[in-house]
């Protein structure tokens, strides 16, 4: 069986006895083993600290941003290949692998032209400069500074690649350089895409963790920064263990995402069909393994009929199975843990909620008798979404979702109980219903889609996250922030002011020339 | 005596014992007392998120502005008796007074006119719109929309009114209730700051807690902000309660500010001579009780005997005293505590350097004898910078400081080894030495003031703390940000974005309109 290794120190390196075992979630069948027992994590953060670093702060934005190009088109090159392992390790579909891969591709590309566009600066103004004298001649100025450690990047099973590259670009890009470790049960393709770009970056500004954490978390200080993705209860253990390490922590943790129907959408309107289609597709794309998956849907107690029944027709003409088999439209969860959470997960929710569709242990797939972790698309319908506490707080990460329904005056209120999320859509062509129900949900949220007429057939729908917009959301989901552009770079930089003769600072810490811009 | 009450649940309560007595720092004279035993801290949250919150929120920002400026006026009208309080009580001498109290009436003065500023708004655009589809027509914008919970402010013992009021303005200009606890040492001007500004804003929008926090940290949430100033240890209490809170905190805590002479001043010039005023006002501004205080001071081994002698010679024309005597120039440290922890300080550093002046445990001072927290205006000299830990680490909170000297490309690196201050000094008119130096320090920094020739006279030095520039720092400073305009709002502000068709964003979230900026 193939032992995954890990770049730590500027060479490829094996761990020994443990070691976990990654295996195909529809056959159930090994691939490959981790382990990172035994390996030297504080050599490799050292490295990290004295030669990636300066390495990469010594290069200016655009050349950081070539760096990701150069590994953006050798992904490309691959990517037939990563979407075989994507399919084989993490039961993706094609498309749904393709989502990731691309994704991948897509964000390094992204943060390369961002890169160009910030061109030949080693730091990034804030804002303008400000006179603080008599005269201008005294100033201030605001710059983002590259940090002065390393970013490391615990990632979540679901997204190897784009989960590897989306931290990785905004990192790399600030100045900063990572050391990246992907969930184990599916690091097959965050490994492959691994390989293919450290080659291609200065050394010491990429290593990769093949295995768990170990003592890694022990070993960061002040001005290295930690980006989890992952569940609440791991992040509320890395928050308390973090808070005596000085590092920076990110997390981007569970999202009881909403998707909201204004009460002036009706059956056969494009924001209908709209709502329906980015509904279905959010609970059933990677099997709901997203973390910006629709997981309450919200409609008027007028329109809960048609609603149900738009959304059970939707989700009972999908195909589960082994998405090796062409005719599947959905395959298995990624391991057995979570094949056993979802269904923990929707024996809770049903204790609240009517299992409309959906909701069986053991479904029928498309798969070897007997083998793979399937859960069929399930769609409840709560009893009393005022009542109800699971709903609004138990993320079951799978192709689970319920349906809230309630007088409109009472759907923001609903939202909120989510306690702070990724995503929330809302699907209305009434201005004044979305500009009071955006206003209030604001707060809770990281990112609100407003699907209405105008945009229906141009968007990828409020499960699709975008370089160019923020990604994170508040209290439940983490608190954290990434992507946005140079949003995302932030959290690898310090902020700092400058004042003094504002010549000198000019020479110190230069503007972005106008033509750059 | 007096007993200082808390204005909880919109009226004014006393505490009950046991209680804590204020004194005089001078004369060690009892002046009044303060518990927040058997208050509903509960009680009181919930009216400000329930009343505070949605009352500012409805206002525009140039609305809330204008509760600012009221309040700014408010306390100019009392500044006579406010500076009074702060001598009585802190032991300030009139100029250190007058700094906090006109430091608190100037903040408020200058987020008033960023309200009026921003105008008809109620939350604030991040940077442009961007397309997301093949048309104009999907886009996606970022917005700052205010939390819906409650700001709660722990303020130090330095500043009660300019501390008060620079945590106020960011939180209730950007929307947010708020909830204010100052030291109870020297609670006497930050209540008499707080009286003066209540019945100026709405209901449920300030409240002040004389007294311990209580259980009151046990009662925030994830959209309630909770900003701190005060020690490491205690911040890393906060850090691991709160991490199972969910609440978001800033920290600014303690900082070994440098202050680094380049190696091209000499004496007699007037960067040379902006230097030592510098050091000087900021070794005993406040008696050295700021967190921007200079506590390093780097220069060359070359410069070594004229820097201290021209240090020597300032510190030792330092009259101790009660403030209250019109000869004395710097008053006691404000509590017994403080003075026991200066000594102990001393005494430390003293292990790795030489005392040049001060240092004495009980000097000569102008106050009734026996009586008052009296330190002596000190300079150490390091014997080994490179091998010293507490001259680095050790944050003495009075006016002493050390000076280190090494060659020129030694001193970033004893800079860095602070482990992130607010504010770091550099005193040069070389720009290259600035350059590398700066880009060297600024991760480690939330702001570096650049001493020159040109700005010689204009400025109020290191110490000083601007509303226009970000206040906080990495690290050991504790990893916060405070005022800087705009930016101090954001940590009471959630950034979401927002996509969707372009002309439904701009009625949602409407930008600044150009006459506004």
């Amino acid at each position: 069986m193939k032992t995954l290794r890990s770049f730590l120190e500027g060479k490829w390196v094996e761990g020994r006895e443990p070691f976990a075992t990654l295996v195909n979630p529809s056959t159930e069948e090994p691939l490959a083993r981790a382990s990172s027992s035994g390996l030297d994590l504080g050599a490799a953060l050292e490295l990290a600290r004295s030669r990636g670093g300066p390495a990469l702060r010594e290069l200016t934005f655009a050349q950081r941003g070539e760096l990701l190009r150069a590994w953006s088109k050798a992904l490309h090159a691959k990517r037939d290949e990563l979407i075989g392992l994507a399919m084989e390790n993490g039961g993706n579909t094609r498309g749904d692998a393709k989502f990731d891969v691309d994704g991948a591709i897509g964000t390094l590309a992204h943060y390369a032209d961002l890169g160009t566009q910030l061109g030949s600066l080693h730091a990034l103004r804030d804002g303008e400069p400000v006179q603080l004298g008599r005269t201008a001649r005294y100033a201030g100025i605001h710059l983002w500074a590259p940090r002065d450690g390393v970013a490391v990047h615990i990632n979540a099973f679901n997204f190897p690649a784009w989960g590897t590259c989306e931290k990785a670009a905004c990192a790399l890009l600030a100045g900063m350089p990572i050391l990246s470790k992907p969930a184990t049960s599916t690091a097959l393709a965050a490994h492959r895409v691994a390989e293919i770009g450290i080659p291609l970056l200065p050394k010491g500004s990429f290593s990769f963790l093949a295995g768990s954490t170990g003592d890694l978390l022990d070993r960061v200080g002040p001005q290295d920064v930690v980006a989890f993705t992952g569940s609440s209860q791991t992040a509320n253990k890395l928050r308390e263990q973090l808070s005596r390490r000085g590092a920076r922590l990110n997390v981007e943790a569970d999202s009881l995402n909403a998707a909201v129907l204004g009460p002036d959408v009706h059956p056969g309107s494009a924001t209908w069909d709209l709502f329906v289609a980015d509904v279905v597709r959010d609970m059933t794309q990677k099997t709901g393994q997203k973390c910006t998956a629709v997981r309450r849907i919200f409609a008027t107690t007028a329109q809960k009929q048609e609603v149900r029944d738009a959304l059970v027709e939707r989700l009972a003409a999908v195909r589960v199975g082994d998405p090796a088999r062409s005719e599947v439209t959905m395959g298995p969860v990624s391991t057995a843990d979570q094949l056993r959470d979802v269904r923990a997960g929707i024996a809770r929710l049903a204790k609240e909620a009517e299992v409309v569709v959906g909701g069986e242990a053991s479904p029928k797939a498309l798969a070897p008798e007997g083998k793979g972790y399937f859960v069929a698309p399930t769609l409840l319908l709560a009893r009393d979404p005022q009542a109800a506490r699971a709903i609004h707080e138990d993320e079951v990460f799978g192709p689970v979702a319920t349906l809230c329904t309630s007088e409109p005056d009472k759907l923001a209120d609903l939202v909120k109980r989510g306690g702070g999320g990724l995503v929330c859509s809302v699907f209305s062509d009434d201005r004044d219903f979305l500009r009071k129900l955006v206003l209030a949900v604001a707060p809770y949220h990281g990112r609100i889609y407003l699907g209405s007429e105008k945009v229906a057939g141009q968007t990828f729908g409020p499960g699709t996250v975008l370089p160019q917009l923020v990604h994170g959301g508040p209290g439940h989901a983490g608190g954290g922030e990434e992507l946005g552009g140079i949003r995302g770079m932030q959290l690898y930089s310090q902020r700092v002011a400058l004042q003094g003769d504002r010549a000198i600072l000019d020479a110190v810490a230069p503007a972005l020339a106008k033509q750059e811009a």
